[in-house]
């Protein structure tokens, strides 16, 4: 089976280059959401202790089984590491054996914007140029270049209540064409802007703006109200907007949605990508892509990482599955020293 | 993190003995069951398919979070492959980081061994000095080895209907010192015997033997029946029997007491072993454990795994956790090659 470490998806960005892997990667998303009915769905498998949550994140068809283990850790960053650190498998369901072991916590933050994107492809007004990042974390700059495969973003607003982390968003975001704003609160930064972005980390309830602080027409991807008790929009904001979810009864329980009841959702995604449901439906309306990621993106993106990988000669092999010369004889690979 | 190959798995059993190894595990196993109220427990996440069944199995403490991927295609020797392969993790439950990966295929059938001892240990009789094998499988050696740790065998009787794998069966044990009986039916192999072991592939309500094959005192550790709509006993033995479980949910799903209730049940692992209910109490009695595997088992497995990895220097580190120097600038590890 072949093993992708950090290296390996720097090397796969470098041959391949940003944008054009954000393409592919919303693409294989979004051809996954458009076979719904194909997954093997379930809600995650999730372990909540006092510093965090740890959560393993499968989805299956009948040719792969995919899953993911990941954490979300919001004090991790005091000790200089990651919130959110992730793994995933991709197995062939025909003999149950891995194909593919991947890192990942970067393609974590790629799949999650491209999801946001997708979503946004629908409910997001196709001409918007302006975005806000409210939290300028490990996730905010893959959001901007994500987003920008698909929109002609130009002016890019930001907030954070952690100055080096907004110093941080704009050194890495300073080689690109964008106009970069500042801000110095979460109202400027929301203020008549077409996309909002919402990506804060505390493990509580927040109300980080009001319905009267956004434009008619705004459309807000809501990233970071994603396990029970972490919401980020109020109940009255909620109210006013269409709302589209991944996953209904994951998004009760973990989603901006935990505040409301199902009949508040007006549709999941895979209801937008086939077009059972329309999108948006006037320029004013405010929409709401309630994310909390579901592992039908992870089976998406490591799909796709297993062919590029094949493709572009990249991973190395370790020998994580015996290989006895007779299937029935497991015993014996004890005594085979290499 | 470390990485644990197979290759490694077979450095680790030179260097300390298979003997020893059980001993170790065995007794890792009873200690996690000791503490049972401490565990974050939960059916296992199974995912069917016509060929066979994938699983998550998760288990966790407050320090140490583990899970294990699993499959069980019984079609797979056909083509060449093992039936069972796996791969297991180990993380540390401050900082959701995880710790261990390895290779779970070879130990599996370890784990699977130690416990089916340790419940022996409570339920057979202490001078059981035979044991009859059905199916010898890539499990039994494992069986037998994990078995003579704590009983003085002598005599293993063993049945397959494939005849070839009796043949790999005896050419593997043929080193160690056991009367070897291959027998040409169950109902020979089980005659007379102080415990059984049952391991078959088939994925189908089946009875192996029926009550009056054994002799009184026997002690059954039935393995083999462990997803819905495969069982190796009757219900009529079951009823005879004094049964024991690992976790009674998952064992109603996936055990030979699919076919009975709740209360034909007598006791779940640990309470035999934290000494709330006795288990053998007379020399006549049938006893079963009714093993299908618990991920506390590869729980206690990781962990002495990891101990022994960074006691003996064994493993391997590959980068598949990026390493940013500011925890909140993942983005920038993209721009980094090695």
């Amino acid at each position: 089976m072949k093993i992708i470490s950090v290296n390996d998806i720097q090397k796969l960005i470098k041959i391949i280059g940003l944008k054009a892997f954000f393409d592919r990667l919303i693409t294989a998303v979004e051809s996954d959401f458009s076979r719904w009915g194909a997954f093997h769905k379930s809600v995650r498998h999730a372990t909540y202790y006092a510093q965090g949550a740890i959560e393993l994140m499968p989805c299956a068809d009948d040719r792969f089984y995919a899953f993911k283990y990941v954490n979300g850790h919001p004090g991790n960053p005091a000790q200089g590491k990651l919130s959110v650190v992730s793994i995933g498998q991709l197995s062939d369901t025909a003999t149950g054996y891995p194909l593919l072991l991947s890192e990942m916590t970067l393609l974590t933050a790629f799949r999650t914007a491209a999801t946001g994107a997708l979503a946004a492809k629908y409910l997001a007004r196709q001409d918007a140029q302006s975005l806000a990042i409210i939290g300028t974390g490990a996730e905010a700059e893959f959001h901007v270049m994500g987003f920008s495969t698909l929109f002609p973003l130009q002016e890019i607003r930001y907030f954070d209540i952690d100055t080096a982390a907004m110093a941080k968003f704009s050194r890495n975001m300073a080689p690109y064409a964008f106009e970069l704003i500042p801000c110095t609160s979460i109202r400027e930064a929301v203020h008549n802007t077409d996309m909002v972005i919402t990506a804060t980390a505390a493990k509580k309830p927040q109300i980080l703006f009001e319905l009267q602080d956004i434009a008619p027409g705004t459309h807000i991807h809501a990233m970071g109200g994603d396990c029970p008790g972490k919401t980020e929009l109020s109940r009255v904001l909620l109210e006013a907007a269409k709302i589209v979810v991944e996953y209904t009864p994951q998004a009760l329980k973990e989603g901006e949605v935990q505040q409301c009841d199902a009949s508040d959702i007006y549709a999941e995604l895979w209801e937008l990508v086939t077009n059972r449901k329309q999108g948006r439906e006037n320029a004013a309306e405010i929409t709401v892509f309630d994310s909390i990621g579901f592992a039908l993106e992870d089976f998406a993106t490591l799909r796709l990482v297993y062919e590029l990988a094949i493709e572009h000669q990249i991973g190395s092999e370790i020998a994580l599955l015996p290989e006895p010369h007779d299937a029935k004889d497991l015993f014996s690979v004890l005594l085979l020293t290499s």
